[in-house]
């Protein structure tokens, strides 16, 4: 802060503030590097790896006996390296290949146009060349825009487009363009080996790992969301609650509901990437279950929605009295606890790549749903008693027919004697108390009808949590699919039992995932 | 289909099956391509662009003045070419110019490193190089991990560290620095010369307008969602639901609703490219309004993830009965037009680039909203008669009063002949009809509270409309907001008569966006 209002009143500070200034912006500074580093420490191993393959490659050019057997050329093979490691394993080998698919097809095309074109004059041949790049330039942009070349091939038409031009143009003044292809190719293979030597076997990671661990850090995200909505919703306290609703609207980014499910709403796009570069991931091929993991995001995606809209509740402007709220806090607590051990034993058996077995922990939502909706369904007294009001409106009711249909409308009742009242959730409709708040109320002709509106926010939740746990079977099933596609470890009991935990931070295992590559 | 199948049974065709397949495949391959620029016919345009530009540069090479003028590193010109013209203005811009300063700082830092090297052995001058190499290296990589770095200068910093490493290995054998230093930057600028001047003036494509117009067609998915959705839940027939339900859970892609909303949803990652693209770009400089076109996108990201929950209100498993939703029909269906209407003049106005006047249109929505609101607390009767059920709770609660409190309850009240029950919703509570049935159902214990279950869904998609008019108001807010940043005109009422229109494809208008192009 100091820094930043420094700044605009730079023009009255004297030397010594200016040497503050600068010290403390260096702090600043340092403190940014090493926090970017904290972060992600993977971060740091591969801007190490990038600077010792670069002295490698640049080895080629400075050492006498390798310069003499590659030659000026050796310069295609630094900016190989620079242009194709990257950060995972799955984007080096996608941006690697591709780079030598698109120069080894360039060169074949282009060899091709040469010999034509040799066949005729030198004015010709300058024609020629100018329409054969105006052609390939514009077909292969145009290739570009169909969505399935554009998701896989992208890098590659590009590096296809580059060599192309290159080889065509330069043939027109060096004699061997054969030569030419073959001293580009097989440069830019060394580059591409020196990534991939560096990418799958120094300190590999692995965009197949994130995409597992972004998956599982979403379900974890998901359950504390709908912990804390939970807990928000049935906190006491209307103070509390105008905090917190100021506090949502002004620094939405810090709370906890909405930092829990934000990774989950935006994931479309990096799940997508993800899943690219894995696909591409030798040590996973077999499994192709990429596309599975992007299905069941898609599915987290819709499951988050109704988490927003439940945290929508939270900021309603008509509250539900507190005396409604009540009643339902148990059953929605425990509703709600099921959902989030759920969520975390799906997180925690695909952290595991242990199948999942839905029959068990299931069970316990749609036990507590099933509760849930019995005390729904055993308080219709909601609406007929608990606030006093409604009482009015029973007497008037009452009132009315007595008025109207007369007393023959009561004496034909059968005998209820056998129906017991409290079953029915009715022993509490009228008690002696309620009489006296009668009198001061009658005269206010609306209130009777308040009800509805103040049920609506609660009804409105209770709907969302039953939709949630609808959208979780769909979750639910695609874990087990991807249990299945990934062909994870059979389920076993013991497994439920230990490995029930929350780890908050899923990056920090993923830091040496070396151990695995033996097996490729 | 018919291709699909024929590649699986290929082993048994004959040599006129082939030939047929073959046809076939070229007919779709050839429907494809079509499709493709017809979906956007800018993207032909564009690659006859790079066509062009790729003939013009080669030029460069082919031709004899020329060639002598720039010599054999024209080819860097070519590779510009192909790397930096991007789709539209603001890409090229961004790449042409990080390319550009990208390439001369690494030459200032090249230049710099090669004189304090040069005043070493031969030895030493290898070993300096190489760790000159690393560090830049792995620092420049892992400055790449910054936010703001990696948002802004991605492409500017790879081709810093490209540009370094060429010339610090080169200047190993090479005695001249200074002048591939120059060469490369000179070439680099012809290549982004050639491309900024196609990209500006050669059918300009702004990604600004398309981030415009890409808003633009969300306000409208927007609205049609809204439409379809209040349609579909107050469509008669159970029958016709069902259908709906298969098809939603089928066949989502081809739900209207869906379509109307997915836009808005994974919207973010396309909103932040366009908005840095058109950052870019120097048609807009001056207004810098793209942050407040992603803010807004934000916002309207938010107002559809209600879309989402009242579409899932449609795929509830307890469906409303047929008759309490009868009751609600007209005033959900009024306050929907309205919001309709009010995201079509937004849509609308931003089109146009016409401030929008919260003040006239919003008071209609929220004049419905009034309007449901008080049919909701006029309709307490919703869980006292309506259904046959509660008539008995009304009776039983009668007659539980009457065994409890005794006759003196009923005696006690005061006197409500100046209250006429009828405005209170009353009036029906019980008809001489119900009486019938009473006597076969009250057998049933857990019927009387049916009523809160079954309103359950309906008191959540009420809830939810209400919440969508909360979050419209914060759209407008933004609209507004960005009416005034992007300096819109001012508002006039003609325009409001003359452009509400529903105009379904906004990108065939932004295919000729030259005439614009002279005021810059």
């Amino acid at each position: 802060m100091e820094v930043m209002s420094g700044k605009n009143n730079s023009f009255c500070l004297n030397n010594g503030d200016v040497v503050e200034k600068i010290k403390s912006l260096g702090r600043l500074t340092c403190r940014k590097i090493w926090k970017v580093g904290k972060e992600d420490k993977r971060r740091v191993i591969h801007s190490l790896k990038v600077g010792i393959s670069l002295s490698l490659v640049s080895l080629l050019y400075l050492m006498e006996p390798l310069f003499k057997g590659i030659g000026e050329n050796a310069i295609w093979a630094v900016m190989t390296v620079v242009v194709v490691l990257e950060f995972t394993t799955g984007a080096t080998l996608y941006k690697g290949l591709n780079r030598g698919l698109g120069t080894l097809l360039a060169g074949l095309l282009a060899f091709l146009i040469e010999r034509i074109a040799n066949e005729s004059g030198h004015i010709f041949h300058a024609a020629f060349i100018g329409t054969a790049v105006f052609l390939v330039g514009a077909v292969t942009t145009y290739m570009r825009f169909f969505s399935h070349i554009k998701k896989n091939y992208d890098y590659g038409v590009v590096i296809f487009l580059l060599t192309f031009n290159l080889i065509t143009v330069s043939s027109y003044r060096v004699d061997s363009v054969l030569k030419i292809a073959h001293e580009r190719f097989y440069t830019i293979a060394i580059g591409c080996g020196i990534c991939l030597l560096m990418s799958l076997f120094i300190f590999p990671i692995w965009s197949g790992e994130d995409l597992h661990l972004s998956t599982v850090a979403k379900f974890e995200g998901l359950a504390k969301s709908i912990e804390v909505c939970i807990n928000e919703y049935f906190s006491d306290g209307i103070i509390n609650q105008q905090e917190e609703k100021v506090r949502n609207y002004s620094m939405e980014m810090e709370d906890p509901i909405y930092k829990g499910y934000k990774a989950v709403l935006d994931s479309k796009s990096s799940d997508e990437t993800l899943a690219l570069y894995a696909s591409w991931e030798p040590r996973y091929l077999r499994s192709c279950s990429w596309q599975q993991y992007v299905k069941l995001g898609t599915v987290l995606r819709h499951f988050g929605y109704t988490i927003v809209a439940l945290h929508g509740c939270l900021q309603t402007e008509i509250k539900t009295p507190q005396s409604v709220r009540v009643l339902f806090k148990d059953p929605c607590n425990r509703l709600a606890r099921e959902m989030t051990k759920t969520l975390k034993e799906l997180g925690d058996s695909i952290r595991n790549r242990r199948k999942y077995c839905p029959e068990i922990p299931s069970n316990h939502v749609h036990e507590a749903l099933q509760d849930l909706i019995d005390v729904l369904k055993s308080q219709p007294r909601l609406f007929l008693s608990t606030n006093s009001n409604t009482n009015i409106l029973l007497a008037l009711a009452t009132l009315a027919t007595r008025q109207k249909s007369g007393k023959d409308f009561l004496l034909s009742l059968p005998s209820v004697n056998n129906d017991d009242p409290a079953r029915l959730g009715l022993s509490h409709v009228l008690k002696e108390g309620d009489k006296k708040i009668l009198r001061p109320t009658l005269s206010k002709n609306g209130i009777t009808s308040l009800e509805f509106l103040e049920a609506l926010p609660f009804a409105a939740f209770a709907s969302l949590l039953v939709e949630t746990v609808a959208r979780l079977d769909l979750v639910i099933e695609q874990v087990v699919e991807l249990g299945k596609v990934a062909q994870f470890k059979e389920f076993s009991h013991d497994d439920v039992v230990i490995n029930v935990s929350c780890d908050n931070n899923p990056r920090v295992e993923s830091e040496f995932p070396s151990s695995h590559t033996a097996a490729d």
